[in-house]
Formats: C-alpha cells, structure tokens, sequence
C-alpha cells in the first residue's frame, strides 16, 4: 500500500480542512435527481419555484454526495481513511440552487482508538458546508474509521 | 397541483410503508464512487477484498441515495413532500457489496404541525434497508416536511 500522508495520527482535534469550491449546475442535479431522488423540485425551475425551495435546487442527498466529494478531494484519499460506521446527524439549512458555488471546512472533534479493531481509530469531523453568500446549506458530523500509522509501521 | 394520495394527515405514527426490492449492480457502485465517493475500496473489487469491507463495496452515501429513491417509488412521489430538513442519523451496519439485493421499510416515529410554516407538518420516519441475507446495512432517521390536506382544500 502506498504511503498516506494522513493517518489517525494526524487527526487532532481541533484541526480542521478546508473543503471545495464546487460549482452547482442545473444539469447535475437534475441528473442526480432522475436517479435517486425524482421530487418534482429536484427535476425543473418551475416545479422549483413552485415549492418552498424557491427554484431548482438539489436533493439534502446530492447536497451530501457534493460534500463527500470535497472531502475526498481535500484529504480523505490521501489517507489511511477505511470507511465511515455513518452519519451522527446532517442538516440541509438552506436550499442549493442550480449556480450555487458550495466551500467549507471539516473540523476535527473527536479522535479515539477502536476497541474492537486493533490498528484502526475512529475520527468524527463536524462538516460545515455554505453557499457562495455564506448561507450554511449543509452541516453536520460523521465519523470515519481511520487506520494508525504505528500499526502499519509495525506490520512493515 | 394533482391530488397526492399521502398528506400530513395520513402519515400516523406506527404506520409503516414497504421499501425495495433494489438490486445493486458492480457497475453503479464504481459510477457512484467515481462521481461522489473515489475512494479505492468503492471502485474495484481488488481493493474492496483488500479492505475492511470485504469486497467492492457501495459508499455509504451511494447506499443513502439508494434508500432514498426507495422512498420515493414506495411512497413520496405521491405523497405532499415538500422536502427534508435533514438526517437525524444513519447507520451504515454492513457493507453493500456488488450483487446485493436490498429491501426494508420506513416506520412513522412522529408527526407534528410545524409552528414556523402553517399548513405544513413534520413528519420523522425510521429507516431499516437490509440486504438479501437479512443483515441490516443502512439504519436511521429523517424527517420530510409534509402539506398538510387541510391547508390545500382551504386554498383551493
């Protein structure tokens, strides 16, 4: 296996990781939205603007597929990352709107070593994801399972 | 708008609504990943065997998204949904390996008025998707913001 830089190690609490920017297009959410989640707000501006999104906006699902994207972009495939048990909690605060421009950052919060899996700790990062007017639209934590580098040193 | 079959009103607390089947195929697992989730245990079955999960495995938002669009062919496509406000939380238990078949169904834990928008309830569902063998692999909660019958008869 290639060296990481990241392992469970290097996650600290309080580090954090600056996430995107993601440009949001009306194709991809519609694209996404035929596949996982067809709601009438996610295929068309008008059904869009018919509902209380205001326009063509993307699925809480897109919207959290977008930000794991960033996170794999920002650090989690230059790490020893194995894989998340799943998600403590996500919010979809505002709307994401075809043309929106998403950043943020991943913050860790907590970092303990796994009882049940030698060599692995798991990592929780709180997740703040805005609009390109500062409007949070997706906030949460998860935590992801994140192998030691002293156990594969020690496997070496 | 045409008359929905589910409105706030219908949506009791205990009632339950049958999701799936879904058969996950290799290829949409590594189309997924590529776009959202690129990390190596979610693109070949080489590096899924080589890692914690066993196999080619989906990414656990892959797995949401999935979930997701059980819901709406069970249910939400004919239902008021006016969207979610977020995930309470989601377990991923099991991997989802290529060749799963995948089934389950979403429980009414609770329903209320929501105070911030008249006409509109809150509508809080569990989750439970298992695979063929009955392993549970994606476990949670949500809420969907739901129209309320009453507030559309008044309108109309």
């Amino acid at each position: 296996m290639a060296e990481k830089r990241y392992c469970y190690e290097d996650f600290t609490v309080g580090r954090s990781f600056a996430l995107g920017p993601r440009h949001v297009t009306a194709e991809e959410i519609i694209e996404f939205a035929r596949e996982f989640d067809p709601q009438p707000m996610h295929l068309s501006e008008e059904d869009g603007r018919a509902s209380i999104l205001g326009g063509l906006s993307a699925s809480g699902w897109h919207t959290s597929g977008m930000m794991m994207r960033m996170l794999t972009d920002s650090f989690l495939l230059d790490s020893s990352s194995q894989g998340s048990p799943g998600i403590d909690f996500l919010e979809w605060r505002n709307p994401v709107l075809a043309g929106d421009t998403l950043s943020g950052k991943t913050t860790v919060v907590e970092a303990r070593p796994l009882k049940s899996r030698p060599g692995i700790g798991l990592v929780r990062f709180r997740h703040e994801i805005v609009n390109q007017k500062g409007e949070p639209v997706c906030t949460g934590e998860n935590a992801i399972m994140m192998g030691m580098r002293t156990a594969r040193e020690n496997a070496a």
